[in-house]
């Protein structure tokens, strides 16, 4: 049978593609960002052990085998996107690290000379109290350019662990500014697989497509299922302007 | 008068060299630790802020303007210490991220092209329950050279907050593998002014000067005082030792 190669279909491997490794794995490996640069496609993904919760580096040329970078993100840190192109020379990546002492869970970004060793860390949003993301955020899919800028679809939890996406514009040149952000959601959990299962009541991105200024979407629901969805541009941009 | 450049004997400046200049130093800066490399000082101090609490970098030739260079560890992360020498043409820093998810405050090291970026994150030493470093460990001092590797002065606390120093060895070319750790602290609250004051039974190091096999440890006592004690090499190598 001919493989169906429209983004929808799907045949799944017998075998997961990478799996816990080493000792900051021990726990487990989760929440893949896909970045491709040049001929190459850079993975980042959480890393879960006894020492902490890191962002650890691997890439590939062809999905089949894959070189591991270690750990890019000290503990506590989840949510790493790396932008698909330098700007000025540098890499950027979106991240969020844990700030238990002033229970903060934001997005800062920073920058990277060789997409291993990132510094000039600087904090870009945080929660918004009262709102649907007001006790955590973090980047869900990789930023992608439209006119405007770097248009990123990051995640929002509430007071009640509901998850939600929203959309925040960023400066094409300067990504460390933000020029827009979303009051409400984009995108909400509603479909009854989306409020019931494991951890109901999510719907939580690590990836998207964006052709014909269409977003198309993939993501968890209920932490129990994987779908998909398609936003047009128009509708995130009145979001963003709303 | 002539002054006395004895380094027990000091003239105070009135104002400080630094003070919290941005947002992310909003609650303050502290624990500077300052690595000479060629001509220039690098220093790093934690910052707080409502953003959490990072390490920045400052450096100056003449310890009379300085430049600052942002944030160089994200949230939490303490007791950085920059290694004074490149090795296979990398910088070295320990570090000590805060993951609150296991309750951990361990030493770290990464690597950095530029003193700026920073990762190949390396879990270092943990802590040793039942020990005095039981509860949280740190660098302390700049590590430097002995024959037999790098020394490292860290701080360990046990569950009362009591605050000791202890000795850790590393090796001379691949400063991520651990030589020797003393089992007993080299050094630890036993003076009035060490057990008494603003927050007691804590001896506390961000520097020494290592001269004739002599280790000329500057170090705060209760929070409250600065002191300095002199420890022979001989003896810490005992420790390392024992």
């Amino acid at each position: 049978m001919d493989r169906i190669l429209d983004g929808v279909h799907f045949d799944i491997d017998d075998r997961p593609a990478l799996t816990a490794a080493d000792g900051y794995e021990a726990f487990g490996i989760e929440d893949p960002r896909i970045t491709g640069i040049d001929d190459t496609y850079y993975i980042n993904y959480v890393a879960v052990a006894a020492s902490g919760v890191t962002t650890c580096l691997a890439s590939t040329r062809d999905f089949k085998s894959f070189r591991r970078h270690g750990v890019i993100f000290h503990p506590e840190n989840k949510d790493v996107v790396i932008l698909p192109q330098r700007i000025g020379g540098q890499y950027y990546a979106l991240h969020r690290p844990h700030s238990p002492l002033f229970r903060k869970n934001d997005i800062w970004i920073a920058e990277s000379p060789d997409l291993l060793c990132w510094g000039r860390h600087r904090h870009l949003m945080g929660l918004r109290d009262g709102s649907w993301d007001e006790t955590r955020i973090g980047a869900g899919a990789v930023p992608f350019r439209i006119d405007e800028g770097w248009l990123e679809i990051y995640h929002g939890a509430d007071r009640n662990s509901r998850y939600c996406l929203g959309a925040v514009l960023f400066d094409g040149e300067k990504p460390w500014e933000i020029l827009a952000r979303s009051k409400r959601p984009i995108f909400e959990p509603q479909a009854e697989y989306e409020r019931a299962g494991f951890f109901g009541h999510v719907v939580f991105s690590c990836g998207l497509l964006f052709e014909d200024d269409m977003l198309k979407i993939y993501y968890g629901a209920a932490d129990t299922v994987t779908c998909y969805a398609e936003l047009p541009l128009s509708d995130v941009r009145a979001a963003l302007k709303a």
